[in-house]
Order: structure tokens, then sequence, then C-alpha cells
């Protein structure tokens, strides 16, 4: 490497290199297991388009994704944890007051999602801008079915008040499949790894003068909680999802989040 | 990982993973730096083409083909070495009488190439296949100038006779440069180097009771060789370049070619 370039890209390659022939090295790579992996990095790259992002997929199925956002995002003990963004959120939803409805397509089961956001002392965060997304019923956001799903379908953005609340009507979400029809999907496949996420809901929470939290909460209950094919659990981030049946609503799923101060 | 699956696939990747989350953890790599190595990586499969491998370009600068290829073919104390096999193959050029002429674009300094194939104690290898292919004068393979070099310029198959003995003319070869106006050529760049590789002749030595051997010679004094931008130089593989000006042939080159012994 030449003497006058970016350090910080220096120290990275010199350490990707060693840990790239430590590997070789440790598995006596052969030739043709060479080429198979040739193979699959360019098919990875050519399936990729506007709409699809395989070298994502690939990361988050090896849980590079999920350690990336762990090394960068610590934040202090008893504050809400991070998870992965995942490739469907969409910026600019619409702003909806607090007690609206985001699930617009008439499928699954109606959940009322509550709760406040505070500080670490449990003092509540006016202000606070929430931003919510979900599957449908069916298992798809709305961007994979673009003209099928209503627009915006499953998302939200809503802004606490002075008591720190937040309050909105979407679905209980379901568990889905990463895509899984391209090369990340058939080594899935080879590694006896089967493509689903458990049920989750998708929020990022921003507030000034504190850390944005880009997190899920999960349905602790999921029969894919202990295998989520992109790594993405944290317990913390289990929510209650409690049957209310009161004619209308059919669950609901209290959650506080709780805000690492800027800086620290 | 499932139970049922290859046990090399499950080592292959349990290793991988393992030394790819040091890498990230040892660099502390950042969401940015995650986001530039996803584009990067989309990029380079995105370039690829029947006509262009940018994986096999990457592999290649950083040393992991060499290393591949290292970990592959020891070869016994005293036989030739092998080195890169490159992206410029071509099989089923023309078979040509020993002493013949492969290039044909009158371009370059004319060279004799010549001397024996041999077993690890000096005896003839006879019925040798030697299949040999360099760039033309001014850096380029046949086909990377369709239409424009002759075809099978630079080329060619001779196979020894009862003494191993082999000779050809060709023209002494010059440094050329990778294809570095993709991804690739961008990373090297970034890195303060260039992408040039020593001057050097292609050879594959094939014969039946023999391993095949798939090496270059090197022109001992190029600009390069200390250099070689993907890795590929070996001490044992300098050849000697003599003046002759004998009127018609400028330059000799002599190297002999000493085999393993298949299964050793
Ligand atoms: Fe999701
Ligand atoms: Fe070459």
């Amino acid at each position: 490497m030449g003497s006058d370039i970016n350090p910080r890209l220096k120290e990275i390659m010199t350490s990707l290199v060693r840990h790239l022939h430590a590997f070789v090295k440790d598995v006596h790579l052969t030739q043709q297991e060479w080429e198979v992996a040739i193979d699959f990095l360019t098919r990875t790259g050519q399936i990729c388009s506007n709409e699809r992002q395989e070298f994502i997929l690939l990361s988050d199925t090896l849980g590079v994704s999920m350690l990336v956002d762990a090394i960068n995002n610590r934040r202090s003990i008893g504050a809400t944890e991070n998870t992965v963004l995942g490739p469907f959120h969409v910026a600019g939803a619409p702003q909806r007051g607090m007690g609206e409805h985001i699930s617009f397509d008439g499928k699954g089961e109606r959940c009322l999602f509550e709760g406040r956001v505070t500080d670490l002392h449990g003092n509540p965060v006016a202000d606070a801008r929430i931003d919510v997304w979900s599957d449908n019923a069916d298992g798809y956001y709305d961007v994979q079915q673009p003209g099928i799903q209503p627009k915006w379908n499953n998302r939200g953005i809503f802004t606490t008040g002075v008591e720190g609340k937040y309050s909105f009507v979407g679905i209980k979400p379901v568990s889905y499949p990463i895509p899984h029809d391209g090369p990340v999907g058939g080594m899935l496949d080879a590694l006896g790894r089967h493509p689903y996420r458990p049920a989750h809901m998708h929020f990022i929470v921003t507030a000034d003068g504190f850390q944005k939290v880009v997190t899920h909460t999960f349905v602790g209950d999921d029969h894919y909680m202990t295998s989520d094919a992109v790594f993405g659990v944290k317990e913390t981030l289990v929510a209650p999802f409690e049957r209310v049946d009161d004619g209308v609503t059919v669950w609901r799923s209290s959650f506080d989040f709780i805000l690492t101060p800027a800086g620290e």
C-alpha cells in the first residue's frame, strides 16, 4: 500500500486481508471451492437492483449487520436497545394523530400499540418522533406489493405529547421469510436454515437531546424467536401482546421506549 | 445450521463467519463503512460479464488467489513452482512444431524460448505438453483485442520429444496493467497501489505420471517485479533473458521445467 493514503482505509484493508487469508488457510480452501465462492459472489451482485439488495441479505444472514449495529449502538444500561433497520423502511410516511390507524387493507388482527417515551429516569420525553412500520397479515411490506396493498399500509409517524405517550392501531405482525429465491436463499437452504424472521413491529424513535433508536418489538411466542434468519432478536425487545377483545381491537401491546442522552 | 448438511460446507461457513466477525470487531467497523463495503461488493458483481470477472480480480489483488494456489499446489523441493493461472488462458490453442513462431502481429522484440522438461532427477520427460501464452508488445492478450490482433497471437502448444526439449519463438513479454477501470481499480487507487504485473510468459506443463504445473517465467529486471498487483512473483520463476542479436532474434530465454511425480 502507498504511504499517502487514508489511514483508516489502510487499517481496515490490512485487517481484512489478514482475516481473509487466515480463513483460507484455516479451511485449506481448494481451487474448486474458491471457484464456487467467486461464482456465488458474482451471482449475489448480479441479482441486486433498485428493489433488491442481496449483499445486505448476505450480511444480515451471516450476522454481520447485527454485529455492526451492536458495535456502533451501545446504549446506557436500562435504555431501549437497537436492532437491525432491515430493507423495508421508507422515509416520508404520513404523520398521524395519536390513536389513529395505520392498517388499511382489512387484513390481520387489530392491535393497539401504546406506551411512553422516557429518559433513563422515567421522565416523559415530549415531541419524540416515532416512525413505525410492519408487514401485513400475509407477511409482506407494502413496498413488496406495489399496486396490491394501499399506499403507506402499516406505516405511520407519531409525535408524543407532554406526557411522552404514544398510541396507534395496526395489526399484530406475523413472521415472514426474507427474499429467498436468490443466492442467499440457496445458501440458507444448503445450510439447513429457514429464511423466516419472527413477527415484529419496527420503530425508529428520535428526540432532541437523545440518541436515535432503531429497533423492533417482538411477538415473544413466535415460532421463530430462537432462530431469526438475520439474528435481530434481543430479549429486552420482546413486547407483551395481550388479548383485549373489545369487539373491534383484538390485541394490545404496551412498550415503553427509554432513550439514552445524546453524547453518552 | 441444520444437522443434516454437507460437513465440509459447515466447516467452511463456520470458519468464514468467525473470521468475518473478528474482522468487523477488530476494526470497529462503522455503519457508514459497512454501507461502503456493501456498495463496493454490489458494483463488483454488477460489472462482471462473460468477458470480465471483477471478483477474480478482487481475489487476485488481495492475494487470495495466490494463497489458494500456494495451499493446493505444494511441489517437491527442486520442482518448478506454480503461480496464478490468470484470466487470459484460452483452451485449444494451435499445436505447433518445435522452433515455430507464435507471434504474428509484427510487434515486439523477438525472443527464443527454450529449455527442457525433466523429472526431479534431471531425466528428460518426453511427450510433455507445453501450453504457452503472453501479451503482445502493447501489453494486451489477443482475447483483449478481438479483431485487432491475429487469432491465437502469442499462443501455442508444443510437445517435447525424447530428449524433453522445447523451443519456440515469441516476443519478450512486457508488463501490463490488469483491468483497472472498475471497482477493483478504484480500490487499488485508494490504496496507493498501481495495477501492473511484471512482464511474464505463461506456461502450463502437463505430462503423464506428473503433476500439472501452471506457472509463469518472469523477466527479472522488470520494474514491477517487487510490486506485482496480483502477488504472482516467485524467485525461482525468474528466467534469464539474454541478448543474442543474430539479426533476427533479439533475445533468448532458457528455462527448464522440473516436474513432481503424480501422487506426491
Ligand atoms: Fe421487518
Ligand atoms: Fe499474464
